[in-house]
């Protein structure tokens, strides 16, 4: 079985692939004739495809996100490598192979990386915070084991925004310590709810966003948190004119730090300085990362990254 | 008494004024003496006056917002006409005369304002939106009889607030006969709701806003009215998923059409539209009003109006 | 005949339509062959749809704006549903059609708009105003019957300038009303003529722009309405320095409120101030309305919007 | 007589100086005294200056641009050089010296500049053309002798909007033979209409501009020039639709290149493109040449610059 | 043979073209079949152009920039004219033709400008700045002969750069001459330096840039010239802490003005604003000349153009 | 001795304290006397003063930054506590005080902070970055010693530069080993260099920034950092076409981020892109907490903050 990411210009090959993206097209001749046009995935990268020759069955067989075993020829078209399929079938269960092999993922088990936010929850002093914390991230916890924290942005796969999470968590540790006058349970707290909407925001499978839900686009992943923490200070008995309830409301609403990327309110606790700040590092680098890790060794600049001012990122030669 | 928007140069006169600024200041000569720098008002405009050689007796006599009686004299200084105070004294109970014939207010009686709002409420037919709208103008009903809509920028006087709803209400009340594929239950809710938190971001007395509050400061009144629509959800047993919690909730957070302007998210139902451009036809139109109310008949130009990118106003001479 | 909005995968259909826009494209194949790439509409709306194998007689027969008699099929192709020709012919006289009943209009008869437009204008009293407007006015008085407001923005059909005009007349009539320290004269005035030289800004057929004007890109429909006014003062031998024909342009130029859009002044009337926001209500409403009209019944998310800020519009399900 | 530049900490003097600007303040001692707040000028410069102890007769004798002899002495003042006035008398018409020699002036006779104007007016080939410009220049031509370019941008003395017409039409004559594809008669006509309207925008004396006028403020110069043109062609029988009105409206219209700068069009012919870029040259540089030719020799740096960025600029040492 | 410019629809003709840009595509018919997309130029402009049933030979035969003989035949495709070839072969020594015959130059050949520029270094007085440009020019003086001023933007062809430098050269003298106060020696040093690194910063071969260089995205021509200055001055001897350098280096690093146009520091010497404005205008009337010159006979408006805000340009008809 | 944040209305004290500030000033009374506005400071903070009835001899005595002893009383002024000193007289070596005593430093002192500057650059392991960035800081080693790290920003005070760096190396340190991927050698340089020019564009004494440089105004510490990048490289013979040249030179050039900011090139390596985000949480968090360190305890709220978007921080109660 071939790796995409080590495939060549001539190569043949036969392997099992997730068919991350299928749609049945018609060439333009005469007659026209229906072939599909596929994105083939593994953990390594993806790659498009193209399968001629359609059948009937063929379209009542393959679909989106369906695992298959392909035989096919790599071959290098308008300056990119593609893939001529020759052979496919359904995976089937003989095969030994599931979904999660195929997707790329946090570089830490889900369930792992769970268990820390859990721990740090259960580490938070304060009862008002650690109550409310507890409850927003209950509503959300099925799902924090596998939805990416964007769609394409940054950690935008399987338990993305949980690594996310874990990662902002690592940061805020140490800065907590660098610089005690931080209210640490604030931090802590800020940095777990901050995006703890996301998975009401979009619409995921298996770490792939597909749509932003109608929540997600009259309400947005900002203002729900908010008022999750309303929901939560309700349900909990805590009293909403609490400073902590009016701390951790400022922590979410202003961690875009400006009114142009969706925050009502800019920062003006310290702890609200601190998360926007971390969100940033780690979001940037992540998107650095990400990008260098799927870079060829042939080449030395990434594709363009949005979240970057939209440039690419060069990776030094030595 | 003289209306003090009628004051000429030379003008010797009596009367009965609100204090409304007061502050003791030094002249700069050796030794330096006490004296009031004053600004005195009444219902017709508001003037900039001096009272020389303070007394410590005077000190402990006169504070803002005091009513007194006064003996001036008005004069020009520096191209501005101001009072210099020969007499003054506190005004008592046998004066007969109250705090609120010294403000500026809206010019309908505030019981007559909540009145019609609460008329429009009722007529609400939709029963999951009126018990959300009946509920958070509860909680800022005792306010609604006084509140300014502002600090400077429009309706920033008694009951202010109360008085751009109505207005509002009554343009939106006209705009659903002319479009009506509007939810007009949506649209008087949206007019109701979108500033309701006002009274709770602000520090207002006698339609004066003094400053921000705490959480007007650190969340802002757009997102306290989102989180107030999620409380009056779960105090009336209202499934949070209801699209008319969403839809009002769109409709509080969107109002300020962008996110420059402090809305998380951009209008995108009809009603919201709709919400946005009657508040800034309002309030803009208002800002005008105000500034030609108070401009003296010998000028044609108003002073910079901030609400509208900081242009003054003129007025035709025919 | 089937209406296009009604039309479903699979349908088989005849009827007339109008070829809104044909282009004559070649397949891919060798040898390449003709076939048309058409827009056909209906005034309830348009589909893509192709013809192939077209001969050289149909080449010279079938041109964009032609009414025809058709046969085809739908399918979806893409996600998108399209049309698949497999006859057609010219209309003739005998079928007893028209080209106005294939094209969107505004829902009032252009006639009728026209009527009422000029109904206001009778009844504006003073007598420099009514000269300028009615001179302006006869300048375009043909093109109104039929001209759009705009390319694509707003009321982008038959007569929608002047259906603008009307709709904003009523508001304008109902804030003149609540607010009597306006002019409603001017305002009128402002309303009749701000867009008045965009039937000479832009290049239209039967409600549909294809083109700026050479005038139109080099000094644009303010700048020309403007001068216009100049033109009708000296015309009709008013004084250049009136204050009507300065007010007049003054509302004609200012109002695009913003020089990022197009206005070289402020408002600073109050009559200009309520004209730019009873321009943008009415606009952006009929954006609304006129995306939700098309929107077929089993979405709930119209196409991005550009005037408002490029977003989609959300209609509620209930 | 001193030159105002050339004074120095405790210079005594005596001399003629013009009273640029003088307001009548108050001490803050008890009582309080009249004394005069003077700015002084003559043609190298100007200063602050003093006069204490003012009488009713000096009230009612001296006024802003009056001419009057001094003594004083020159004293520093919060790191200031200022003046203390210990002599202050009227100029008579004995003392034979004139406003005019008083003030900041081009560096070219007024007279001259106009008839260089008229020159090249003269020298325009088309016919069409130089009607149109004729006809504008007459409406402002006694204005021209004397009207600054701007309020405090650049060129801001007397006869300093003739006089940047007059550097521009050097430049516009130099680039015309570097790039003969331009129309020179356009050309010409741009650099003279492009700011022609300026006298009826600003109030003006002696080269300083006290205000806006109502036109300038609710038209603009821009727009009045435009209207000018039209005006012209009705006047001279120019047909309307002549694409040398249209070419010379553009220009005019297009000038400050974006909407957010005043242009409600952008440059779109080689002239106009040609007109901005040499309209900045010139006036930048001279606001920079304006700002080093009062510079004191000890200073390397100038005053912050608003048109350059609100930068200072700083002299070389060599 | 056949200028391009001078082509038209059903013209059959034979001629000497470069191969500007040569893809191998294949048809969407089934056998897929190779055929070559191609952009063919001379120096009049350039066309699209086919060549179908390419064989194997072919594609070892004919790459981009190659010099080929064609007979082929132009057609309309889509409202754009396009080239069908039916034959091809490689251009030969006898063929007699070069390269340079085929490529948009600027309108003085290479060493005439560079002759000029030297010249005009020869006669710079000071002694450092001497030194120091002619260091700079010496690191890229053979890339002076053929570099383009830009990637797309303006002076974008064969020796470009040289012909920009001359231009500003000759518009320099001239307002030094209008301008004595200007430092000729700075400002001629200015003009040269400028953009002295963009060799470096782009890739160009034949006037033609296919991307930017390593160097050029990381650290950009303007950081880049600052350095070589640096260099310069430590190679020749002369002081880092010379005000020459300063100057030099502030001129470089200030001639885009702002800081969103790449120039960390704005212009703050009178020879900074006037290298920034001289930039400006000959890039500006550049990129117009240029598109004009292009611009078919029967046309009057030029492509958008991206450094006029992407606007078109007018050509007027007289 | 009084501590300033100590000091309540009506304190009579007695103290040794630095004059930060002070001008000599006049009374408006006739005749003017002269007096002393002061600036009192001391590690704790700073304080407002006055000192009435000056002598020609106290002006000859007493300067800025000199210590003094004083006694004075505190009271109220316009809502601020103010001193008004009664006598003073300068401090002599008798005192036992030093200047140091008297200003704000970093929390850790200066020879610590170099030292540890010098320990992370002695374990850069590549060569030529160990040898540029060792040339670079040998070049302000000296006012490592005491320079902020800006003139009001973050980091406003006695060696606040040397200790921004420190803290930044924290953080460096953390990301390095969460990050592995990140190359540590080129990160700590960066960090070590990105503000190493600031001590030659600030002119500072005592921690304490009067102006900006001739050379920071015209050059900017980015693109003085980048020269001398260069100039190490040449002075160390290494080559400057090295990709560790490159890299560091864009590590400087680019860590304010954006063009508007300051940076001729956005981050396009991931050290850069991590050293951009380390400044900012490092410079920001200082900010935050410099601003809550003299908050007296009375208060919530700080002072507005102009590096966070011009917004003060609120210190919760609990």
């Amino acid at each position: 079985m071939s790796i995409i990411r080590s495939l060549n210009h001539q190569d043949e090959f036969v392997g099992f692939y997730l068919l991350k993206e299928l749609e049945v097209k018609q060439t333009n001749g005469t007659p026209a004739k229906d072939y599909f046009d596929i994105v083939l995935c593994d953990s390594s990268g993806q790659i498009s495809a193209k399968y001629w020759d359609v059948t009937t069955t063929d379209k009542e067989t393959f679909f989106p996100m369906g695992l298959v075993k392909i035989q096919g020829i790599a071959h290098t078209y308008r300056e990119k490598l593609q893939v001529k399929i020759t052979k496919i079938r359904k995976a089937n269960d003989d095969d030994g192979i599931t979904l999660t092999d195929f997707i790329r993922s946090a570089p830490v088990l889900p369930v792992d990386l769970v268990y820390i936010i859990k721990q740090v929850l259960e580490n938070i002093t304060d009862v008002e915070i650690k109550k409310i914390v507890t409850y927003c991230v209950s509503k959300v916890e099925e799902k924090l084991m596998h939805y990416p924290a964007a769609k394409t942005h940054h950690h935008a796969y399987f338990a993305g925004l949980a690594y996310h999470m874990v990662r902002m968590l690592e940061i805020g540790n140490f800065i907590c310590k660098q610089r005690p006058f931080l209210n640490a349970d604030l931090l802590k707290a800020g940095i777990i709810l901050h995006d703890i909407a996301k998975p009401e925001e979009m619409i995921a499978q298996m770490g792939i966003v597909s749509d932003y839900s109608v929540h997600g686009k009259l309400i947005g992943h900002i203002a729900m948190a908010s008022s999750w923490i309303t929901e939560a200070a309700i349900r909990c008995d805590i009293d909403l004119q609490s400073e902590r309830v009016l701390a951790l409301q400022h922590l979410v609403l202003s961690h875009h730090n400006l009114g142009e990327w969706g925050s009502p309110v800019q920062p003006q606790t310290a702890e609200a300085v601190a998360l926007h700040h971390i969100d940033a590092l780690d979001a940037k680098l992540q998107m650095v990362e990400d990008a260098i890790d799927v870079l060829p060794d042939t080449e030395n600049w990434t594709p363009l990254i949005r979240g970057l001012e939209n440039k690419p990122v060069y990776r030094m030669k030595w």
